[in-house]
């Protein structure tokens, strides 16, 4: 089981993951599972797992490899699904989501994970972990299937607007993380906007494309996409504002839903059209592993001082494991080293500007 | 072919469409086609069609039953798919585009139908047009298939961005045009939002949903909906800004592409599943049917002095045709006198609030 893995050239590097076992909707048992399903695909993973022992007992030991990797932190106190931000971070303190989060800052775990509520969880990451130097708003991502494979998308939700300098950010930081979840060595970057002519979007959005377009940064930007353009794959790193990629977010999953919908009727239409189906299902069921949530599960609040990964809260194990597999990922790359280089190089324009030297192309923004 | 339709108790009224036949990707060809399926189905329909006589009469000659509805008004400008608002206001006059809208200012026609540059349109209808009294800005709709239905979404691009106050006027607009086109007698109304806790959208929305809430308008206001809430039927009428519905729409033709070309990616990735997709294609052809991007054509710029129907640009003669019968069903319909009703009654409360009567609710606003 603890055999190299093709490309692993040195004995895999142990990562500690720090587990919110009482988040989500089906907590503890679908974390629990999750973490058992990572634990088969990468043997060397230690977990921290924080929720009530008298639960999580009952699960964990009849797993003994899971049993082995696994320290219970017991917490009495969990973060209510429903619960506002401002609450969880009154009466979080010593929470399962909030324990989860203090052991990435105490140094204890390499990242946390949880399936709790994303408000909370994002107020208690920003106070615990505070933000990177230089950025003045985290970001939240989702990966998007696409196409060609998978596109990275944020904002889709940390924040209601971003202004162009932000926007700039969001592209620093989105392609640091595409390249450490895809490997993808050099993303390509677009900025969600509408294609209507003469108002090309708003200000902000023009704002951003002129910073980015004038090369300063080494990243591979290739203007303005559309919505559509998204699932087509056009880009790898699709950067936007919080409300807009949230809309553009949960749209897409209405869509996909629908399209399922009517496609299970349409196959269920009639006797002939069952058949055909039964005879079809192994391409069918291939289609369903594709269009499958679970596989894309895990979002990242970029920008913090910690690495903290959001799982959907109705995932199920597999889904849990992907959250899981991507906190692993990401703790075993230098994104975070990148981000704050980028950022930095950022901030030295930014002087250099305000030094009065113009940046190229500084008179577009 | 004449026999009344269900419902109709007398002689269907006679409807002119000012049919722009040069405008679309596969101009005049597909306008032509269109209009003739089209008189199909409502054979008391006449059509004045503008552009190339000498590239129409061929076309509409061979179709005698066309060809007694037709009245061409010939002209040799036409404006480019690519031509920005400010060109085609400068240049247009006489083309095919402004002659169709034209034709509806002066009264010789109910409705015009473009399936020309979108942006030109909107200039040239505003221009020849005018708003209606108390709209500050026209909204585009589109109609979008759900597990319900349709459902209307505005504005999908007039506008970059609108206020509260503008909000509200597009509630109102998009109620009395679900209620002509979808024929609901009570159309309900969302306002499309994010989720997220504490930071519920954009004051404008917020200011929107206060006033709406307040039922002072006698409107099925049903609150705040999420994007993935849409594609679910869950309201009639969703009303948001035009950059953020341009978005949501073609977020989600991509992902219904991506849809489809996963699943016939499936039904082909083996001989198996292809001898089970041909014998479910009765049921296959359905899914089709409904996805089908023509049965859903044809976005209205509604606030105008006249009816102006987009079609597509790409679209096929099913397509053109679904346009020319929402043109015709909107102007067999009273809309635009609700409309009219409508907006003066919120005019009148505006006034009634400057006076210093407080409406119910307005503290929320």
């Amino acid at each position: 089981m603890r055999a190299a893995r093709p490309g692993t050239a040195f004995m895999p590097e142990t990562i500690t993951l720090s587990v919110d076992a009482m988040g989500g909707d089906h907590a503890p048992d679908i974390p629990v599972a999750g973490m058992a399903k990572l634990l088969e695909l990468r043997p060397e993973t230690r977990f921290l797992v924080h929720g009530d022992e008298a639960r999580l007992r009952p699960l964990i030991e009849p797993r003994p490899s899971l049993a082995a990797a696994c320290t219970i932190g017991h917490t009495d106190i969990q973060v209510g699904m429903d619960a506002k931000p401002s609450q969880a971070l009154r009466r979080g303190k010593g929470s399962s989501m909030w324990n989860s989060v203090e052991a990435v800052k105490s140094g204890a775990a390499d990242a946390a994970i949880s399936a709790g509520n994303t408000g909370a969880l994002m107020a208690i990451s920003m106070l615990l972990l505070r933000k990177i130097e230089h950025v003045h708003r985290p970001a939240m991502t989702a990966l998007w299937p696409t196409a060609r494979g998978r596109t990275v998308v944020l904002d889709v939700g940390a924040n209601l607007e971003a202004n162009a300098e932000q926007l700039v950010k969001f592209a620093i930081m989105g392609e640091a993380y595409s390249r450490a979840v895809e490997r993808i060595e050099k993303p390509s970057i677009g900025i969600l906007n509408i294609g209507s002519e003469e108002m090309k979007g708003h200000e902000e959005l023009r704002g951003a494309h002129a910073r980015l377009v004038s090369g300063a940064f080494d990243l591979d930007y290739r203007g303005f996409i559309e919505g559509n353009d998204i699932s087509m794959g056009a880009v790898d790193v699709v950067v936007t504002d919080g409300f807009t990629g949230n809309v553009a977010l949960k749209t897409a999953e209405g869509t996909a839903k629908l399209v399922g919908a009517f496609l299970k009727e349409a196959l269920t239409s009639s006797t002939t059209a069952k058949l055909g189906a039964v005879i079809a299902s192994g391409g069918l069921k291939q289609l369903k592993e594709r269009m499958n949530p679970s596989n894309v599960n895990g979002g990242v609040l970029l920008g913090l001082n910690g690495l903290v990964v959001k799982s959907h809260g109705g995932t199920d194990a597999v889904g849990f494991a992907t959250a899981l597999r991507l906190a692993s990922r990401l703790a075993r790359s230098h994104y975070r080293d990148e981000v704050v280089s980028n950022l930095f190089r950022f901030a030295d324009l930014a002087e250099t500007r305000a030094a009065g030297e113009p940046t190229p192309q500084e008179d577009l923004a």
